[in-house]
């Protein structure tokens, strides 16, 4: 936890939900520091300062860079690039860069070619968020219990990504190190192709049919719910990992449908029993925190 | 619900959760009424005797249906020959006899031909449940809030129909008049095919992929952990509505797959947008308490 006390001066990039719980949750952790907010829109800008999250609002990064030790970058993905380009040249020596994005595989390229293989950028990918957007849903606690993916290259020194793994622990979160391409196929399976399924599932029923629709239904198509503009990044720029998953999917979907037609009770009650018994197993050994969730 | 005061008598086939909690329920709508149980297992007779759901117990359904305004099949609906053709004989005229059971053409099919089309049988499926199992889980308000969908047959009389509805409405319930075969193609769609998802889903994280996830592949899977036993039997009898369900999924999936191949961010997001648009107007014509049920 001790790390965060170094940092004196950071940079917000996107004052959004993530971005300003970012900035409120580093206040929390460490009150003396003074963060630096950069958005497009002066509004938002305001609003951030109006709610105490960041003390300095800025229309273009390469401003406040110069004495910043941590940029966190909070935009969607598809605006990382210019924000890069900007703050490159202006970057404080020692600084740390890294990201809240969702997908890691082409954000890590982008950013280690813009900056640099080797530091100073690792990426994050903060598991923690809400169906709400914009500063004014921004909590101090928002990442509080979950789980922050850190993604080194084989470029990134040890201590760098340490130090980026403090920093999310100093701010509550519990943290799992991968390789950005390991990330990417992992959430391609445990979350991105559960999204794309739950999209599906909501254009299914016909007229009538929802009469009958339960709380099974409303579960199994929640994340439909999602912000479509940002899983519309999501999905382009992780995918491949989501083709292969979704094809490995439609794999497992033929087969279910062959034991079917089949109509094997027994064979259905051992696909049925297989699955129950993979929940309840994940549910054991997970540890308290994660048990909730999954509960 | 003036009805249930006309039934001094009822009888309980099958005393677990949802025969358990219609039995508590029925005496929470007419504290008069006397319930008989019936079980193959004595234990659990005894338990809801011990309990106050039922005040007489017996292994075989004919003893005490001469005597019966009401019968309630609950047993799993695998279960259900055996006992129409034993109470068939011994059934007070007049009585009304129907089922919990959440596939409905089969069931209704094997009644009317056991007991008679035209009544007194007529399908019944109470949208409400647990993920437990036992008349010790039972609840009086298990269906209280929730949907009844009631199937009757072209050969039904409507006095008949409207009487089971009168039955399910005094327990709490909303009722939904659908064929039997409507019934099933809707659960298929709403209910059969989320559950064979979630089952499908659980199949695919691969090790440590588990690491990453959170609240979004909990709420995918949660209906992955229902019961084999049950959702076998559901599967297998509805079979043919839930094929039907999947083939049509299955080319869903096929579309957004050349979708995201394609990868236009526009077609992307329209598909999302869509999806998501649905499930906005599918919460705001909902009842109350279907809202609730839903979000």
């Amino acid at each position: 936890m001790a790390d965060v006390g170094t940092i004196r001066h950071a940079t917000v990039v996107g004052v959004g939900l993530l971005g300003g719980s970012a900035a409120l949750a580093l206040r929390a952790a460490s009150p003396s520091v003074r963060i630096a907010g950069v958005g497009r829109r002066q509004a938002s800008l305001d609003e951030a300062l109006r709610l105490g999250a960041i003390d300095t609002a800025h229309l273009d990064a390469a401003e406040p860079v110069g004495q910043t030790e941590l940029v966190l970058l909070a935009t969607p993905v598809a605006a990382f690039a210019p924000h890069l380009r900007a703050l490159a040249p202006a970057l404080k020596p020692g600084a740390i860069v890294t990201d809240v994005g969702s997908t890691k595989a082409r954000v890590v390229r982008l950013a280690e070619r813009l900056l640099g293989a080797g530091g100073p950028f690792v990426g994050s990918h903060p598991m923690a968020g809400s169906e709400r957007k914009g500063v004014a849903y921004a909590r101090a606690d928002l990442f509080s219990g979950a789980t922050c993916v850190v993604t080194p290259t084989r470029h990134t020194p040890d201590e760098l990504t340490a130090r980026v793994e403090r920093l999310w622990a100093a701010l509550g979160m519990r943290t799992v190190r991968m390789s950005p391409s390991a990330h990417d196929r992992a959430v391609a399976r445990v979350s991105h192709l559960p999204h794309v399924l739950a999209s599906l599932l909501m254009m299914l029923p016909q007229t009538g049919d929802l009469d009958v629709a339960a709380t099974g239904f409303r579960d199994a198509t929640r994340l439909a719910g999602g912000d479509p503009e940002m899983w519309r990044d999501i999905l382009t720029t992780n995918r491949r990992a989501i083709l292969d998953a979704l094809d490995r999917f439609a794999s497992d979907l033929s087969d279910l449908q062959g034991l079917l037609a089949d109509g094997d009770a027994g064979d259905i009650e051992q696909f049925l029993a297989k699955a129950k018994r993979r929940r309840d197993e994940t549910l054991a050994q997970s540890t308290p925190e994660r048990r909730v969730a999954m509960e």
